[in-house]
């Protein structure tokens, strides 16, 4: 999908703990720094959907599984009209990076705790984000 | 302890699963971006003891418990010769910053899952830390 990228991540093993990259200031796809926060989605539960006109998202899913789903309304773009989802977690464990004006919503699919971390380009900012009901007519959450 | 602060950060419930702070950029803390990483230690594992000369730790724990503590050699140093512990978790829900030169170790104190994150002011570089035996005869680690 335009304005979605994945990049993979280390995981290094060690004998009293995993050591888990999460993001560097020098990578390629690093764009600025706002604000760090985790945020975590019961199983089952769907939190979104939820669009951003400004900050650019990071997420990295170091604690159990969660599945993000992502439409596109944007009118011009290639992907206009479709979704797309991946599930990030230990088994995939990658950065999401979605540019801003995409709808995002994102699913518990581990039965413990499914938290993910978003390395967000700007702080938090109500005025930058637009909510919409998840069975909403135009794009619904695809079950 | 010179060099040590804990800053208390805001843990938001909602139905579908918390929101838990890390860092913002306009944190009056807040010293530079350089890398974000997971470390995870098991339930009685150690790690440590390091010492950093040139990153600032910005620690934040959002699953598990884990005790972190810290042993100050720095000549001059108001605390020089001294221990200080926290243990830090969902029950103490804060970001512990350390500055360099000071020795670190951290215990997982749940047993679950123990994970920190490292908001490091710089990129991970092997040249600039330092690792010493946790049962050394100068500053042995408080069991």
């Amino acid at each position: 999908m335009e304005g979605v990228k994945v990049f993979p991540l280390k995981i290094i093993r060690t004998p009293n703990g995993e050591v888990k990259h999460a993001l560097k200031a020098s990578d390629d796809s690093y764009l600025g720094f706002g604000e760090a926060y985790f945020s975590s989605v019961y199983f089952g539960a769907i939190k979104g959907w939820k669009k951003h006109t400004q900050m650019i998202l990071n997420l990295i899913v170091p604690i159990g599984e969660i599945k993000f789903t992502i439409f596109d309304d944007r009118v011009g773009s290639e992907s206009f009209g479709k979704y797309f989802s991946i599930v990030l977690g230990e088994g995939n464990y990658q950065r999401l990076c979605i540019s801003p004006n995409l709808w995002v919503a994102f699913e518990g699919i581990g039965r413990g705790e499914n938290t993910l971390l978003n390395m967000a380009s700007i702080e938090h900012n109500p005025d930058e984000a637009l909510n919409m009901d998840l069975n909403n007519t135009s794009f619904s959450y695809p079950r």
